[in-house]
């Protein structure tokens, strides 16, 4: 294949210079049925109204990311399957969603399609970790798979916006996460939001204390619920089990069983309630530096300037089974609470357990961007748009159109974006486009104006136009009607 | 699976909330045997090093194209597999690279990762021209997947930057394609480069007065390899075959071979060279309007500023068989050809023609992301580094760590990154961290500085230090010492 060019292959025939026998390839198609232009069943296009938010986001979050450090890292979105489902236990479950992937010449169930960007960092971590050195901070995004049934606002291929730091176990960096959290989500103009925060040091105290620790993963799954199923319905399946037989139920006596679900209803509030649990665990190590670490995680957040009406303690929240070790987040966004967390996270004492004997701790936390711009959209908080650039210069129809591509390229070098409408047709049509798309302003060079070197400037929403403006004044005049002062940045 | 939140999975069960049997995964996986960390083969990591001069990069290509009107869109990495071979003919070629993907529930054979950018765009323009008008401008980026033979510096998995203008013929259309590719390598700072362009028109034409045009596309084959093997391998091929058996032979005449060699030769040069071809050529209406096509083009790129030695001539580019139909680009660094182009596309009559009978022309390039880095890392040309910050604030033992914390915050605010090290480790291996990094400063508060409300201003190329500089004058001071002016922007 040596050099042959990559940026840019004739579909349907990746490779020209070896395939003599598809020459006619295009012929032979024309002749066949018509394909039908549909996604796979659970996957999406997404048009540009949709992609202009998505991209300032991510921008914004990329910004914020490298603002405090991290730095981003890119794996494939193919893995070896073993890489993904850890060589046995579990795998049932993973293998149920899972994408395989096969091409000619490899063996089918050896690859896949990565269904987080946690795995994937722990297998690069657990590699590099020598040259990277401690602590690693790293962000990512890209999209991960997973072969769920298709629903409303879920899709089987979706974004996340990873950050974490590896090789340390500081409370520096479980208060950076939140910190992160804030500055992303305050970034992209959230306007109201909490970070709910818990460390898994005390739920474990708690059930220590009861004589329940050998039942920590079914109880925590069963707290997990308590949003979904409420009071009555947890407590079922901490004692006997539900009535529906669902459920197996974790088989607590049912003072056991109030025991838990009091601790945690009166466990949720501002950093004030720590006093009260201090009370009643502080005497069992692991509870008690739980309480100590999230004292100085709020702490630390109080320095970063962090405001404490943003945080809130909930000693119920769990996140998943036996991963996370110590501070777990989520975040859900004032009003907006049926959307679940949009930022989500915690710490884990061995990220990389699966490969590598040394223990890597590390603390993190992922931005679930689809449904955070779901709910951007659906609070009216999204401000749309079909294009990126504020100027359309038409092709007057009889006008030469070195003139238009000329100012549009002034008006780029002096940073404000332009676009050239290609073909002469009626002018109101191409003022129509611009209208439809969202420019602002239309730059307008009849024969006319051509003749006096000049301009007519449109406003696309007012329909008012300035008639005959200097091209000498061309740069100057925009920025002023852009509001963007003099000519710099858009 | 309802509500389940999918912002930060449990790796290794993907719903924990419905697989009570694996509550205990994570204690049998410390059992079991450690899994290798390496990727598959053919695909590769991206660390910090390399990552953060393509986020730049990217940036750069995303505001360009944003400044000529061109939107985003995004496709699934999967498609419909018939989506991508196109039911019939040409698919023995696709399905050698392709990966197929199949999950549980789904047939083999249903789906795969698409292998470039342009299938996936038909495809969605088909489904959507009414809504989204014409011309319609996008451009897209993201990674495509083939099964090759893995090489140096050609991976399985690599990134496209496409960006298409679909629905007009105008000649305005095709000299903004190489205006942007001419904005988009001016922007990340190639500094010398060349756009080559040809009008596939002019080919048939001459390829019509030798009587050869139902021979155009294996004639077109060899002369693409004329870089690779020469005036006399082309020769070979045109005339009877190669010596070695290896190539069929397109079987011209030694005169009619001759003749296209020569008028393909002497095709190279400034618009200029197209005075001598209008001559041969200019009665035939097709070639005629390739001619032309190429002239406008010139006029309008001398319009928008291009430099006319950035532009070149080649009669012989053909790019690919029967999918180009007017103008094509190919780009090369000077210096730096044998990197191959960085930047190639043209102009197809039909886009669509797969998925509906409504005829859609356009034109567009690709950005070969991956090569073209790869080209500014050989040639020293790519600022590397492995931080995004420029200040690190060490958390210097003894120190209250709320003192780092809130000065980060602060520099943040004013828009300077800026990094707090952890861990309270020996201050000298914190400022280390930090030099081998490339953060530039570090602002440095001991237990003295923090009695007297200061810090000390570390250089950390030159170790030179400044003492005892108030906090109040933080931002003033780093923005100074980092050569930004009056605090704004990084």
């Amino acid at each position: 294949m040596g050099n042959r060019d990559r940026t840019r292959p004739t579909p349907g025939a990746l490779s020209p210079d070896e395939s003599p026998q598809v020459a006619d390839a295009g012929v032979l198609k024309d002749a066949l049925e018509m394909i039908d232009p549909r996604v796979a069943s659970g996957l999406r296009d997404i048009p540009p109204s949709a992609m202009i938010p998505r991209e300032r986001a991510l921008a914004t979050f990329r910004k914020t990311f490298a603002d405090f450090g991290f730095v981003p890292i890119e794996t494939p979105h193919i893995e070896r399957m073993e890489v993904l489902t850890g060589k046995g236990a579990g795998s049932d479950e993973v293998l149920r969603q899972i994408y395989s992937v096969t091409n000619k010449g490899g063996e089918p169930g050896e690859l896949a399609l990565r269904f987080d960007l946690t795995v994937p960092l722990a297998r690069f971590v657990a590699k590099n970790i020598s040259e990277l050195g401690k602590p690693f901070k790293r962000y990512a995004i890209g999209s991960v798979f997973r072969g769920e049934r298709p629903a409303k606002g879920r899709f089987r291929e979706f974004v996340q916006c990873d950050f974490d730091t590896v090789g340390t176990e500081s409370p520096l960096a479980d208060a950076e996460i939140a910190q992160v959290i804030h500055a992303a989500l305050s970034a992209i103009g959230v306007p109201a939001f909490t970070i709910t925060l818990n460390d898994r040091k005390i739920l474990d105290g708690m059930l220590q204390k009861l004589g329940l620790a050998d039942r920590t993963a079914r109880i925590l799954r069963s707290l997990d619920k308590l949003g979904k199923i409420g009071r009555d319905g947890v407590l079922k399946e901490l004692r006997g089990g539900s009535e529906e037989g669902e459920v197996a139920g974790v088989g607590l006596t049912d003072d056991q069983a109030r025991g838990v679900l009091d601790f945690v209803e009166a466990g949720r509030g501002g950093v004030e309630i720590l006093g009260r649990v201090e009370e009643s665990l502080g005497s069992l190590p692991r509870a008690a530096e739980g309480i100590a670490n999230l004292r100085t995680i709020f702490d630390l957040l109080g320095a970063a300037g962090v405001p404490s009406e943003r945080l809130r303690i909930d000693l119920g929240l769990a996140r998943g089974l036996d991963y996370y070790t110590g501070v777990v987040y989520e975040t859900t966004v004032d009003g907006w609470e049926k959307f679940g967390s949009v930022a989500s996270g915690g710490r884990y004492d061995n990220l990389t357990r699966l490969f590598t004997d040394q223990p890597l701790p590390g603390v993190g936390a992922s931005i679930g961007l689809d449904r955070l711009l779901a709910l951007l959209e659906e609070a009216g908080w999204a401000k749309g748009a079909s294009t990126t650039v504020p100027v359309l210069i038409p092709y007057f129809p009889g006008a030469d159109p070195r003139h238009p591509v000329a100012l549009a390229a002034r008006l780029r070098a002096s940073g404000i974006g332009a676009e050239v409408y290609p073909d002469a047709i009626q002018a109101g049509k191409q003022l129509q486009y611009g209208s439809t798309r969202g420019h602002r302003l239309a730059v307008i060079v009849g024969p006319a104006e051509q003749e006096s070197r000049s301009f007519n400037l449109r406003d696309l929403a007012t329909r008012q136009e300035r008639k005959a403006i200097p091209w000498a004044e061309l740069e100057t005049v925009i920025a002023e009607a852009l509001g963007m002062g003099s000519g710099a940045g858009r």
